[in-house]
Parts: C-alpha cells; sequence; structure tokens
C-alpha cells in the first residue's frame, strides 16, 4: 500500500472521533475541558488486544481507562506500530506480567479531549505517545537528564499505575489512551499517522545515540540487526551525514539496506564475516534484541570508541566476552529510548528530512500473525496496525 | 615479614647467580653474549611447579627452556607472585590446557645472560617479565598502541611457543626464564624483587586504565573487588590524587583498604549496599574476577561515565542487564595489562612513589595452600613465591 497516504487516515479519524468516542461514554467532541463537562468523572470504555498469559496470543478486550483529569489528554487512537519488546513482555521475557495487559508503545492519534490544565493540546490536534506515560516530573531526571531515568517512570503497558481501572498501564493496541499531556508529543502536519507511529519508540531509541554520538560526516557507522529499529538507525546516521555499514543476518534484506541509503550491507552468516570490520568503524549501534556476540561485533569499533545497544533481549540480559572487548577496546553502553524533547525532536526531524520508516499497515486481527514474522525476522520493517480495525 | 628488606633478596640472588646457572648448563657469569660461549646452544635446564590437569593442583617439574638466542635474556628468577589468572587458566576456565604448564606471570630475577644483540639488559641487571613473551613487533598493536593485542601475542604461559621444547611457554613459578629483551623491564634500585613481582601484572593491569582514564584530582574513583590488583587500584588512584570508594565483599578488609588511602570502604553484602553511590562516581575500576551483577556496579558512576573490568571471570565470560547499564548510561570497557611501554613505566612510577604492594612471601612448596587462600579471598593481598625454594 502506499503509506504516504492520509487519505483514508482522515476517515479513520473521523470514523473513530464519531464512533469510539460516543461509546466512550464521554462527549467532548465539542468542548476542551472535560472535567467541566461532567463534574463526577467516569471511566473511559476502550477496546484492545490483550495478552492473557505468557503464550503472548493476543486477543480483543474490552476494558477501560480513567477519566481525564486536569493535565490529560484522551487521544482517540489511528494507528499503533508493532516494537519487538511488545512480543518479549507479552511472554514475560522480561519479567512475570500482570494480565490481560494491552500492549503497544508506538502510538498516534487524535486528541478527543484535554484536562483543563492543559494548554499544550487541543481537541482535534494530532498526538503521539512513546514508550512513557508518567513519571514525577520533579526531580533531577525529569529536570533534564531524561524522563526515563525517573524512578517513578509508569511505562505505557504493564507497569502498575493506580489511576488505571486495571491498576497497570494499557497499550497502544486500542482504540483510545488517556496521559498526561507531558507525555503526547505533536504530529507535524507533513507526516502521516502511520509513518509517524513507529517513530516514538524505534525512532527516538535510534535517534537520541545516534544524535549523541560524536561521529562527523563522513564517518564510518555500523548498524547491527536491522528491522525496525535498525533501518531507522540507517537512515538517521545516513541523515546524519555517516558512511553506514549496516550488518544483517538475513540476506533477502540487502537490497532495502542499500536503499535506505547504506553503504555497505554485510550478511553475517557466520562471525569471521566481522573480522574485516574490526577496528574500522567511528561508531556502532547493535538493535539485536536477542542474545549474540557482542565482542566479535563491538571489535568493528576503533580502539576506545563507542558502541551502543538499544536492543534489549530476554530477561535483559547480555553476556559478553570481556577478553574479546578488551582486545577492541570498546566502549560498550546501553541506550534506553530517549526522553520526552528528544521524542518531540525526532517527530520534527523525521518529518522535516524525510526520514521515514518503511511500514506495512495491517488489520488488528492480524496481529498475531505479524509478532510471528517480527520473531521470525520476516517483517519489513515496520508493522502498523490500523486502530479502526479494533 | 619485612618486606622492605632486601637483604634476603641479595643472598638468594647471589644464592642463584651461583647454583641455578651452574645446574642450567649454561656457564654465562662472566659472559655478555651467550651464543658467543656455546656455538651449540643447549636448552636450558629449569625447575619449576606446574598444573599437570585441570584439577590446577601443582607439583615440582623439570623441564627445559630454549638456548639463549640473540635477541634473548635470561633471567634467573628471584621471586614470581600468584595472580588469580594463573588458577583459572591452569583450572580451564578460559578454555582446555596443555600440561604439564607452569603458571606465572609475575616474575622479578636477575639476568645471566644476553643474546648477542641485546643492549638493554646486561648481565646481573634486575629484570621483570610480565603477561607477553613474545609479539611480531611490526604490526599497528607492537608499533604503537600496545604490543598485547598483536594477534601474534605469546602470553608468558601456555601459548604456543615454537621455540620452548615444551611446545608452549612456560611461566615464572620456575628458577629461570628466557625472553625476547623486550619483553623484560628493567627494576629501579628502590624497590625490592619481591614487590616489583605483582606490578608486572596487577600493577600494569590497573595502572594502565587509572592513567588513562579522565578524572582529576579530587574526583571520586570506585575500585570494585580488593584483592591483588584491587589494592594496587586504590594505591594507583589515590596517587593520582582521587577520592577512592572501595567495594569489597570482605568486612575484614575495611581497615587495610583505609589503610591503602581510600576514602570509604563499603561492604558489599548485599547489593542494595551500592545504591547510595548511584551515579556518584566519576570512573570505577572492576578488578572482580568472578561473575558479578556488572550493571548494579556500573551504576555507581555519574551519567556517561566510564567503568573499566579488568578481572577476567571464568571463561572471560560477564553477564549485563541491559536496561540496568542503561539507565546508569555508564560506558563499560574492558581493559588488558598494558603495553610494554606501561609495564616500565608502572614499575619506576610505583618505586618513585613508594606506591607499593601488600605482599605475603611463601615457599614454593606452600603455592598450592597459597591458591586456595585466593580462591577463599584469603590472600592479604599477593603471594610471593620465593623462587630459592623451588
Amino acid at each position: 500500500m502506499c503509506n504516504k497516504c492520509n487519505t483514508s487516515t482522515l476517515t479513520r479519524r473521523k470514523f473513530i472521533q464519531t464512533t469510539t468516542l460516543a461509546g466512550a461514554g464521554l462527549m467532548v467532541a465539542n468542548s476542551s475541558n472535560a472535567a467541566a463537562a461532567d463534574k463526577k468523572p467516569q471511566n473511559i470504555k476502550t477496546r484492545g488486544y490483550a495478552a492473557t498469559d505468557e503464550s503472548g496470543v493476543l486477543s480483543p478486550w474490552e476494558f477501560e481507562r480513567r477519566p481525564v483529569g486536569d493535565d490529560d489528554v484522551l487521544i482517540n487512537i489511528t494507528f499503533a506500530s508493532i516494537c519487538h519488546s511488545d512480543i518479549h513482555q507479552m511472554k514475560g521475557h522480561w519479567g512475570p506480567q500482570q494480565y490481560p495487559q494491552v500492549p503497544g508503545h508506538e502510538i498516534v492519534g487524535v486528541v478527543a479531549a484535554v484536562g483543563k490544565n492543559v494548554s499544550k493540546f487541543k481537541v482535534g490536534d494530532r498526538a503521539g505517545v512513546g514508550c512513557m506515560v508518567d513519571t514525577c516530573l520533579e526531580c533531577e531526571h525529569c529536570q533534564g537528564q531524561g524522563e526515563q531515568y525517573c524512578p517513578e517512570t509508569t511505562f505505557t503497558y504493564g507497569y502498575p499505575e493506580k489511576t488505571s481501572p486495571s491498576g497497570i498501564s494499557q497499550g497502544g493496541y486500542s482504540t483510545n489512551i488517556v496521559v498526561r499531556d507531558h507525555f503526547a508529543v505533536h504530529i507535524p502536519d507533513h507526516i502521516s499517522d502511520q509513518e509517524a507511529a513507529p517513530l516514538l519508540c524505534a525512532g527516538v531509541t535510534t535517534y537520541s545515540p545516534i544524535m549523541r554520538a560524536d561521529f562527523k560526516p563522513g564517518d564510518k557507522v555500523g548498524v547491527a540487526g536491522i528491522g525496525g529499529l535498525g533501518h531507522m538507525a540507517i537512515k538517521l546516521a545516513v541523515s546524519k551525514g555517516a558512511e553506514v555499514y549496516a550488518f544483517t543476518t538475513s540476506p533477502d534484506k540487502v537490497n532495502d539496506i542499500i536503499a535506505f541509503g547504506a553503504k555497505e550491507a554485510i550478511v553475517v552468516d557466520d562471525l569471521s564475516k566481522l573480522a574485516p570490520y574490526n577496528g574500522t568503524l567511528d561508531y556502532m549501534i547493535a538493535t539485536l534484541p536477542v542474545h549474540y556476540n557482542v565482542a566479535a561485533y563491538a571489535a568493528t569499533v576503533k580502539p576506545y570508541g563507542f558502541y551502543t545497544q538499544v536492543g534489549m533481549p530476554e530477561r535483559f540480559e547480555l553476556t559478553m566476552n570481556a577478553i574479546g572487548l578488551s582486545f577492541s577496546r570498546a566502549n560498550f553502553n546501553a541506550s534506553l529510548i530517549g526522553d520526552m524533547q528528544e521524542t518531540q525532536d525526532v517527530v520534527n526531524y523525521c518529518a522535516e528530512h524525510n526520514v521515514l520508516p518503511q511500514i506495512e499497515v495491517i488489520k488488528a486481527e492480524d496481529v498475531n500473525k505479524a509478532w510471528q514474522n517480527v520473531v521470525e525476522k520476516k517483517a519489513r520493517y515496520r508493522y502498523v496496525i490500523d486502530a479502526s480495525t479494533i
């Protein structure tokens, strides 16, 4: 499909505004102040796709969001895309979960109501939500270092959330979401909802370390793992002027990788394929969300260079060979999404520079098959759920 | 014992010069050119303590060294100290080994013969040998980046070595050693043999990253694991002006740690003891040669700070929690000993600044008990074998 066509989105948006909202028990289409509209705010009815156990199989679920608080926005979701993290968390790879749980932290939609204190958004604005929906907003992290590091961060799904009727945050594979306004970002006019959605996690997670990395135009940058995050990493590094070397285990991604702007696509069917690149790269970012030989990949950066892990494997654990790492003298670090300013920045940057994810829009009923494809490395490169099909 | 007393060393040195050499089948006491002394060079007889299988139990072994080549020096060993690496390698923790194998890469002695090309040393000089005994000397690593990174490095024991009669390099728990002159360093007058020995590995392994680390006087530096390497790391960081925070699992090391110059000794009997230090340290070096919670320790460095691993655990593997590391934003790296210039530098530096290891001299026959103590964290802080007892 043409993923730059917005026509169906607008139709869908209108559909959601008139139908979902009506079903949500909160008539706010003509109000910018939800609290004032109803002195006894009611929970908001929602439909989503939830996992009910560690099998991770998703099925339709009707649940409720909290009423729109004074600092909140209600967003009627148009598109939500699929991140490998969704799968890991629903399957308990990162620890035991409370079920039912609705995944999804790459969310775009239309603001349908705002609390009385909210000036950042008005009804009808397009808005995006990423991996966080609340923090303390007061600690040193929230005040500058990055809200994602706040000890009280509520991530978008599966985290304890007192205000949530289910007791935990519930994600974006659903028809609407209520979040504090600080955790929603504006979507610029010249990017579609469905192309903006993957930027909220895959985009910011690669944008943050790539923009912070100390490489200049013409420098050599490696990207390991070319999936949802990796293909954005290629495009972002290219947009920053890098000569990009993309390492993949999928031979049939080579043509795509070159089309994304990479200088070379290296098929790592054996670790020996990395050796010719040892000590050659100015920086590398690894998106692999599985266990792999970190030291072998890290050896491709120049001595004392930097290597950033953004993919999160099962149990979040990575095992590395310390003596291998000592030989390469690589500095290994891990980066966690980005802060809210960066989340807004990446959307603006990608819209402005036409750095867009390659997406495939799917119906909600196909989500389990899509997840299987992600696990089997068949995604090309981000599945985006059309929320009007939920 | 008084480990600053050199008297017994001199006696021992004289003893070795007259007895071991005589037994080595190479009379060079009055010659600076061994090759000239015998046109058909013969192997050099040696006694050592060798492991014979993965039990790692050491027993006396008579073996041979290669004849002194044109670029070689023969060193009659006076002292060799015990590194945890010796134990790991002999027990096969780092891969299968060839046996018999003599460990030891913290070696000091007296030059007893030199090859015809050697001008760096003369007979009678004191000399030290660390973790390497040969490299190609021509590659970019050998030409400046560090000989330890040369792909052809022969480490001091257990590495294939064509010139060795046993086929592998044999280490310093022995009466003598033959090495290329480049891989021996001078021992300054104002440091004893037995105190210099631990500097050849424990010293340089901590000296190299600490001197390269970007911290200023008054900055806070952490040291994790206070054994042979860790106690040197404390002293070296203190000598560079740092305020040192030492993390140990041994409560009975606290007084020693303060005596070494640390500002605080933190007993990590539970990982929660690390939490108050999270985000506070300008740099940290970890000497722990076992599996441990890397991310929990790394969280003590300031965001975007550096954390260097020098201890090498079983299989060289360290497993870390990637999301934990992402929260701390620490840059994790590993450092491998140091280059030959640094090896000379650390000996000079420690002699000049009186930065000396705390040692316990033992007889060779007690080596297995000493190893057991090292494993059980009972060493205080480096066992040094008196080679005259071999």
